[in-house]
């Protein structure tokens, strides 16, 4: 597996097929995780870094899904080939735009990816779609007693697994929730969720993560704190209450607008369809947000002709990295404005 | 005729078939006139208003068209008659909102209105298709002639006609044509228009006359000055050079856009037509100006199948009055956006 068929075609995640699909685009668990006798990154040496990539590498060779899985080194990687990574939430954009030795390891479905040498030495994550924190979970789990097995990770008896930033000390853990709520930002009710996350330690992000916006109606929920609760604890508040208490907003939301305001729901909705229809030129931005729009639509039944599928694809499919990739060429964002455009407009009318 | 049936169908200066109906809307040729031996309205007692609106009314009758007109009196007109006469250009908003014994006189095919107690006794106007300003002109003149073989107006021998405001007096012509300039306000040229204007002491105005904002990049052109030049030396000033310097500027704005920025084009006409095709609730400003992108595509032969005369019939008809009619019922502007959306909808999909 190379990148150029990686961009061709839609992982595990991106089928939008797993449980609430409709509101709950992805489940992600990662673990941060340093390995003993080796500075952390910050102080390590580039031999030093080299050794950590060549010790992961072999290491994660030897799990199970070893022989599955397919190594990117991001020191000789093509810029697009890093950014594609990024858009499909395989690597961070710190590890894509980071200097030095390192790399990543994806499966084949892109369940799972390891990177090497981001801000920890690793960083085993497993991202599912839909609300599947607990098979992520295990996965994650099952890889990190793998490797565990084969090397001595950095710990402490009291503060548990070390890393690099003291927000991930304890048990490394970070959960995220990609969730789409058009509905209640519609209806200028995003303060409601806000509001709940914040009494419950958790974060409230944009599509890529710290920092950054909520494009297209798309926000990540994830925890705050990784020290004193075991993962066990935090993946069940997440899959117990946290999301489904977001999720029933969201569901509320969606529901008052099909009985209540069916003619602002229909026009936002068509309107969106409509330009994405038409259009001669557009930028992700606007893609995002009129895709999302199109998306609550189809999932409420308004939008008949159109697969989910098809949007779930166009949403990655039309990243700048992905379109680049998508033409075999790279382009300037006025021609991938009217590229993006074009495409767009082929696929709804295959649908439709 | 009643106001009713004059709202479901299309004037002669709605037909869009005029010489240069492409750019050229319309062209309007008014006179301002008083009758000898009355004060000027803003000094005439109610009694001598309505003498004022019983004698033109007569004198109208009596002239060559007389029996071919449709005489509205404004005071006990409802608001959306009056309102209905304002869309089409019949009368002035001023009249629609004024005060007092008040009326308008219109011919059939609408190509004659006579305002009875405007802003002076009465007001000819004469309103064509395209660029028509010779036949408006001779139609305005021969009705101002019939009209003073009945009565005298109040004339000054060195002034020429008086007339309530000072900038009408002498000549008392107004000439305005309506032009539809898409390509330069999409190329951000306008201001060539305005600086160009400026020097032949012409106005540009918007929609409705004076204080109107150019909505869907529609402008009217009209003299400033009634006095000092001919009749004939204005409308051939018109004809002749200020219009067609404007028209060569669009023209000229539309092939650039054609041959040189056609994505950037077929965008803005694109997506107002995606648009219009597909919202559920729509102002009538956003109508205007997506209607203006339509009918700038349709006119290009980028968009080949909607008529130009559905969009011109939508231009009037989707006017907050015109569509109160439409459905028989007063509505509210929220009701009107929700009806107006749905109308558009029907209109664009029998043609297409």
């Amino acid at each position: 597996m190379n990148i150029d068929e990686l961009a061709q075609r839609a992982g595990e995640w991106l089928s939008g097929t797993g449980p609430q699909s409709d509101i709950v685009i992805s489940s992600r668990v990662r673990l941060a995780r340093n390995v003993a006798g080796f500075p952390f990154l910050s102080r390590a040496s580039e031999s030093q870094r080299k050794e950590l990539l060549r010790l992961l590498c072999n290491t994660i060779s030897n799990t199970p899904i070893g022989s599955r899985v397919t190594f990117f080194e991001m020191e000789t990687a093509h810029r697009l080939d890093r950014q594609v990574l990024v858009e499909r939430h395989l690597i961070s954009r710190q590890h894509a735009g980071g200097q030095g030795c390192r790399g990543v390891a994806v499966s084949e479905e892109e369940t799972v990816s390891l990177m090497v040498n981001e801000e920890d030495h690793l960083r085993i994550q497993s991202l599912r779609s839909g609300l599947q924190l607990g098979a992520a979970w295990d996965e994650v789990g099952r890889l990190d007693d793998a490797i565990e097995a084969q090397l001595d990770y950095a710990y402490h008896p009291r503060l548990g697994y070390l890393t690099a930033c003291p927000t991930n000390v304890g048990t490394g853990i970070r959960v995220s929730v990609m969730l789409h709520l058009p509905a209640l930002k519609l209806a200028d009710q995003m303060h409601k969720v806000f509001r709940a996350t914040r009494d419950m330690h958790v974060a409230v992000r944009g599509l890529f993560g710290e920092g950054t916006e909520a494009l297209g109606d798309f926000y990540q929920i994830s925890n705050q704190t990784t020290l004193g609760k075991s993962e066990e604890e935090i993946i069940s508040a997440f899959e117990g209450s946290v999301i489904p208490g977001i999720v029933k907003y969201e569901k509320r939301a969606r529901e008052l607008l099909v009985n209540e305001r069916p003619a602002l729901l229909d026009d936002k909705v068509f309107r969106a369809f409509g330009v994405l229809e038409n259009a001669r030129a557009m930028s992700t931005e606007e893609t995002l947000a009129l895709l999302s729009h199109l998306r609550m639509g189809v999932n409420l039944g308004r939008v008949s002709e159109i697969n989910i599928n098809t949007i779930n694809e166009l949403f990655v499919q039309m990243q700048p990295a992905h379109l680049q990739k998508l033409k075999g060429e790279e382009l300037t964002p006025e021609q991938r404005s009217v590229i993006r455009a074009e495409t767009i407009r082929k696929r709804l009318s295959r649908d439709n």
